[in-house]
């Protein structure tokens, strides 16, 4: 029974249905909830953009953990009741929007959300809607496959709107909650391994502040990540090789943690490790771990895994919900404000592995505006990751559209990590380790190494006509430095016809 | 007497003279030298300097705490015995041949540095050369007036040649020597406020290693900073007004402290508190110490300065060694890892003010690279600050070179620091907040507030024509984004004629 599932019993008398608990979300409203790709409440989003389909016009601020795909993102962007997004999103149609100016939105680093919102700086938090499998005997909840910001969310939320899922019951153990202090006085965030847990199971409630509990059968949906295809598992492969090398060179120590952004790459690069013989038993300290994970643990090569949320294929997720028990002595989900945070990442020493749109000849990275003007996705958490890690990887295919567009240019049309937090730069061509170059140094290698053959001529053209015209530490020509995006434009193909 | 300064007597065998001192130091050699803008050794660069005059032809790696100046890296460069040179500089000479690419060059985080010496990135650590005031009868070293990288150089160095300064003695007491674990198993930085100290006032040594002693009556030379100028007192009015007001509404503590970097607008923004009533006792967590914050201490304003490096004027200096005593007790120098520690300047809340070459409409900030090509001096702390403080600001005059270039740019032409990491820009005109404006508000008011009159209406109407022709989350005309550096390419003002 659905009821059981609220074992503090004052507050059975707050279930209600989506239509009156949503009341209390008015236009003007700071809207807060659960959510990071996966966990974020589905039943209120649904009944907000119905209220706007009736015709009721209002706009609310929503800020969630990072992206909550169609089934919040989608719908509201769509019914056009949001003012401000903050801090991720992935949504073909809130991105249009945002581009186009009508939705509010600004990039954070999502490490740094719940600080902003403790010291008030997003304004009061009216509401908070958060996702939860079960509230326990003492009032706290459960969440369910991902963290984020909810405890802080939560623990500022003027009013509390549930969510009950029907995920299983046993995800309770799974999470580690501890929010950090606040500057100035505060103490260091006591996470000395990657399967340290610090905080308690539980997110802490302040029942009086509960507004409404809903029942919900809703599930996740998300994009599911594709098998590794072949430039994946190549950009992969030189990783784990460089890695290897750096260990046997005693340069590295072969326990570092590892992170692996969101995508393909990032998969392959953990699926790279099932047929590996170097790596007996790793440690992942990331942000969202998906499929990959799993099989690692299945044979026995994962020792801990740290995440802020569990983003699994339908098949991965039936095989997780299976054997709960035996996944959760090795995966935890925390806030991201831990799983993100710089001084835990900086500390364990981090293998960081991040993707990028584009990246310059000298190592200088865009992670978020295709031709410098138009939003993807956002920063995410790559700035918290490349910044603090011990080794800090770019990766990214070498081409994009068939080829048409190259993604190593002469200089990137928008900078979100710069060249002093970008140790190595890996496509499926090659590997460069810029970390003893000088920047002239990298411009050749990159782009003899990385580059796609089809660009290298063009490239180094340019390098060289900038050595020759202009010098300097970084020669570049500044009038056709974005002579190759400019192209793009005109014919559709960077390449000249 | 100096041989007094050498109280570990073993080690009087090996005073000698810096031409026999240097023979360890040949073609290929790593030298590691003390020195952040203060502290460095002066007779053995004279002496290899006099070396490269006297015909013989060698070339060497420099690596040190920060610059080091005309005193090392400008005869030096001059002498052209240097292959590379990290992790800053700010010689004319030096800076000259870097741009040249005669002197290798490359940009690094100063905390970072000490970290990728001890995982031997720079390779081995073939001769130290340090300045001390004395070494301790259990043979340890007491630095000058800075700390830097000195405690690893003289960790890792193979031979290690000391300078005996004839500065006083009473610096002992001044330092406070920590080297922090290193990764995978390392324990947090215990630093909780600006104050604590958590070493050693010494820097351990081991004798066997010590190669030769000389002693020094060599003074650091340095350029003195200017008395703040109207443009420098209004840029620190904003900043404090702005520190002061959040304070009043509860969102910033009043106990945070402040970074403040190297120049004359950092040295104002000290200065300011000199004639402000609403700061009792601010404590500074910085990198640089400059004459400003002796004249905060005699006031009693001060309740602890932290940085790397004592940089004071004649005048001032002679001031300080007066009262060494009663300066020490508020004043402590740490490595340059700890002074920057991304970890602990997190974890105080460091108010953290930096100066900008440029800063854009969508608040990316160049601080490094004059028209995107040629390096002013380096990153130096800027990125350790201004991606870990509470609240981030960049200043900059709004124009330079007698009005004819504009600080504030359609588009950076170099990026060291995103607009994820900048909090607030100021200007003598005006200062924005852009915590919680989208980029397209940041661009409006950024135009309006803080660039010159002179250049506002290009500003907007380059923004302008972005929003219309190509629109996005961050509006951009990539073929014009550099029109105001191109006019000032070609005729020396980006204003039109």
């Amino acid at each position: 029974m659905p009821i059981e599932r609220i074992r503090y019993l004052p507050l059975r008398g707050k279930i209600t249905d989506a239509v009156s608990a949503a009341q209390c979300i008015q236009d003007g409203t700071n809207l807060f909830i659960s959510g990071f790709t996966a966990g974020y409440p589905k039943l209120i989003p649904q009944e907000l953009a119905r209220r706007a389909r009736a015709g009721e016009r209002f706009k609310i601020n929503l800020f969630a953990g990072a992206s909550t795909e169609d089934t919040v993102d989608g719908i509201l962007a769509e019914a056009g009741v949001l003012a401000w997004r903050r801090p991720y999103m992935s949504d073909r149609i809130m991105r249009e929007k945002i581009n186009r100016g009508d939705i509010y939105f600004k990039d954070d680093h999502l490490s740094s959300l719940s600080e902003q919102v403790r010291a008030g700086n997003l304004g009061t938090a009216d509401v908070a809607v958060v996702e939860a499998v079960c509230i326990t005997e003492k009032g706290h909840l459960i969440p369910t496959m991902s963290v984020g910001n909810t405890p802080t969310y939560v623990r500022e939320g003027r009013r509390i709107i549930i969510e009950i899922s029907d995920l299983p019951i046993e995800l309770q153990g799974l999470h580690d909650i501890f929010i950090p202090e606040d500057p100035p006085y505060r103490m260091p965030i006591p996470i000395y391994r990657a399967a340290d847990r610090i905080g308690k199971p539980f997110i802490e409630l302040d029942p009086n502040r509960v507004e409404a509990i809903l029942f919900s059968r809703e599930q996740d949906r998300y994009p599911i990540f594709h098998e590794p295809d072949e430039v994946s598992r190549r950009i992969a492969e030189q990783i784990l090789d460089f890695v290897r090398h750096e260990i046997r060179k005693d340069r590295l120590s072969p326990t570092l943690p590892w992170q692996s952004g969101v995508g393909d790459v990032a998969n392959a690069v953990l699926a790279g490790f099932l047929e590996d013989d170097f790596f007996q038993e790793i440690e992942i300290y990331s942000e969202v771990l998906q499929d990959s994970v799993l099989d690692l643990i299945d044979i026995g090569k994962v020792r801990a895994a740290s995440g802020s949320s569990l983003t699994l294929s339908d098949k991965a997720r039936r095989r997780f919900f299976n054997e709960i028990y035996r996944y959760r002595e090795k995966i935890v989900l925390r806030p991201v404000e831990i799983s993100n945070s710089p001084e835990v990442i900086r500390r364990l020493g981090v293998l960081a592995i991040n993707t990028a749109i584009e990246v310059d000849i000298y190592g200088q990275v865009n992670s978020t505006h295709v031709m410098g003007t138009h939003l993807m996705n956002g920063i995410g958490g790559s700035g918290d990751f490349l910044r603090n890690g011990a080794v800090s990887f770019i990766v990214t295919p070498s081409t994009a559209k068939e080829g048409r567009i190259s993604a190593i240019v002469p200089m990137v049309t928008h900078v979100d990590h710069s060249e002093h937090s970008v140790d190595v730069v890996v496509t499926e061509n090659g590997l460069v380790d810029t970390r003893s170059l000088t920047p002239r140094q990298t411009a050749e290698q990159i782009i003899r190494r990385c580059a796609h053959p089809d660009y290298r001529d063009m490239l180094w053209d340019y390098f060289q006509r900038a050595l020759k015209e202009r010098g300097g530490h970084e020669p570049h020509v500044l009038e056709d430095a974005f002579f190759m995006h400019r192209r793009f434009m005109e014919t559709g193909d960077m390449r000249p016809r």
